[in-house]
């Protein structure tokens, strides 16, 4: 099969007028019409076997994950999805694999309204580049800028339940059957908190997606709005979808997989108090769990506090693709 | 070094109001505020280390093509462009290799006016992934699928250099310093046709660039404009930018690097006959050439003739990355 051959039967497809797709998949470029007065979302992440899945994971989950990503930073600007290319790098044309991949990612694009408009496909080290375009109005995206002393702190859905997947396949713990095949799903088709994103406009007033580790991903937004943080790290450890005591993990390895598993893409935000009862409206309008784990301090130190206020050395390191 | 200060140090940069940009690196997604009623021109491109380029090439260069190929895709739609994304796995943090690739990128970007405001960094095999977006205003966009029977074809440019400078590095021919030197410089910089795609809009009827071959990519519009074509090869022979057979090479050779041979980006288009002086003025304000080289025909097939008129048969085979 050749490339052209390849396109066209995985990833082509024809889309209604009132996408605002004006030309999809098939000439130098697709041609999109923006709504009017809306500006654009985009973000591009690039996944790499060994790095970002591992290579267990079934082609139809990784067509979910490869999006879903892409999907998640769009939640964290309160965007709407609107159409993504995709570049692949594959080693051979593998039409098992091909077929699965390409389920995964569609199943997840007509979910979101989001269509596939162009790529490139190329033979090389399996490597998956999608770049997301979203909308959002003028002056609504929610950034990591805006947080403001007294602001609360809050996490969506649950964290750590993919890092508990990875270390069960490195072998450093032991889960058993059912516990693994929830935490590897977390791990392998993440959930996108699109509908969350967009109903936290005007309400959150900074955000940002949980990849690399909770606290790190947090740090970006302190640094971005020269604020500090108090966390409540007993609370973040209790936002796993697990009841971790009840296996027999330590308090220190609780923490450590939810406040740095990282992989998580759910949203961390900020909101001032007066605007909890909206949280919780947004929240329930995107049937999306949001929790509070702490709230933004004036000066620029994260701190750490346990359950009775102890302070809790801060040892979370969030993960770096040139360091780890 | 790490992920974010590698961002920071290479490839962040401040952007102007008025650039369209609201929002650059930094932050979960990139923020475009498009033109009024433009419509969005999108193109991704992923280059791999064996296949999009050799590994002799400096950085510097590689930073020009990366984005040029990109640009390119633009020029075909007549686009203008205003941003793109950049993702990038390297093996390594090789801060030599990362000063030569943005400056080479950096240098091509601002020439276009094309702001850099999003993509990804991670560890993995050499691959590069930009999507480029520009715009145009509706239904002005140069697509494949507009050609005529009657219709002229042209070719901007040169094209077979890029080959030829491959094919010096196979080892197939020898060329003397002088010529290698120009070849390579076709091959590692290609000039993406931004201004002559632009200057067309309105009078080209088709458009395509020429990155896996000249006839392989005139099928192309003949396919999606459901017509066929009569070409002047020797034309198309003439139009590499060294006299082919001052250098004793075979005029089966010259035709196989100009028709077949790749990499150009170079522009292909049709326009009709009544438009030859609109042509050659667009042409002219792009300060660009762009010569005849055969016409578009009623039926679907692809027709190639020599000098004196004598069919030639058409054994080019365009490159498919997952054929050769």
């Amino acid at each position: 099969m050749g490339e052209f051959d390849l396109i066209a039967q995985y990833f082509q497809r024809d889309y209604a007028p009132g996408d605002n797709v004006v030309k999809g998949i098939g000439d130098d470029c697709a041609l999109l019409a923006p709504r009017a007065g809306m500006q654009l979302a985009i973000s591009s992440d690039m996944l790499v076997e060994g790095r970002h899945f591992v290579s267990t994971v079934s082609p139809d989950a990784l067509g979910h994950k490869a999006l879903a990503v892409n999907l998640s930073d769009l939640a964290a600007c309160g965007a709407k999805p609107v159409a993504f290319t995709l570049a692949l790098a594959l080693p051979r044309v593998d039409t098992t694999w091909l077929h699965g991949f390409s389920k995964g990612l569609f199943a997840l694009a007509d979910q979101h309204g989001c269509a596939l408009v162009g790529g490139d496909t190329t033979q090389g080290p399996l490597n998956i580049c999608i770049t997301v375009i979203g909308e959002v109005p003028p002056g609504q995206a929610l950034l990591r800028s805006g947080a403001q002393p007294g602001d609360d702190i809050y996490v969506s859905g649950s964290v750590g339940d993919a890092r508990l997947a990875l270390e069960a396949f490195r072998g450093t713990v032991q889960l058993d059957a059912a516990m693994f095949a929830s935490a590897r799903a977390r791990m392998e088709r993440p959930t996108p908190r699109v509908a969350l994103g967009q109903a936290l406009r005007g309400i959150a007033t900074s955000a940002i997606d949980v990849s690399d580790g909770l606290l790190g991903d947090l740090g970006h937004i302190l640094k971005a709005s020269r604020c500090g943080a108090e966390v409540a790290i007993d609370n973040v450890a209790a936002l796993a979808i697990f009841h971790w005591a009840g296996h027999g993990f330590s308090s220190d390895f609780c923490r450590e997989m939810t406040a740095n598993g990282g992989d998580d893409y759910e949203l961390v935000f900020t909101a001032p108090p007066s605007a909890r009862e909206a949280v919780a409206q947004a929240a329930g309008r995107a049937v999306t769990p949001a929790k509070r784990i702490g709230r933004i301090t004036a000066d620029t130190q994260l701190v750490l506090r346990d359950a009775q206020g102890a302070l809790v050395p801060n040892t979370f390191a969030s993960f770096d693709h040139f360091k780890s």
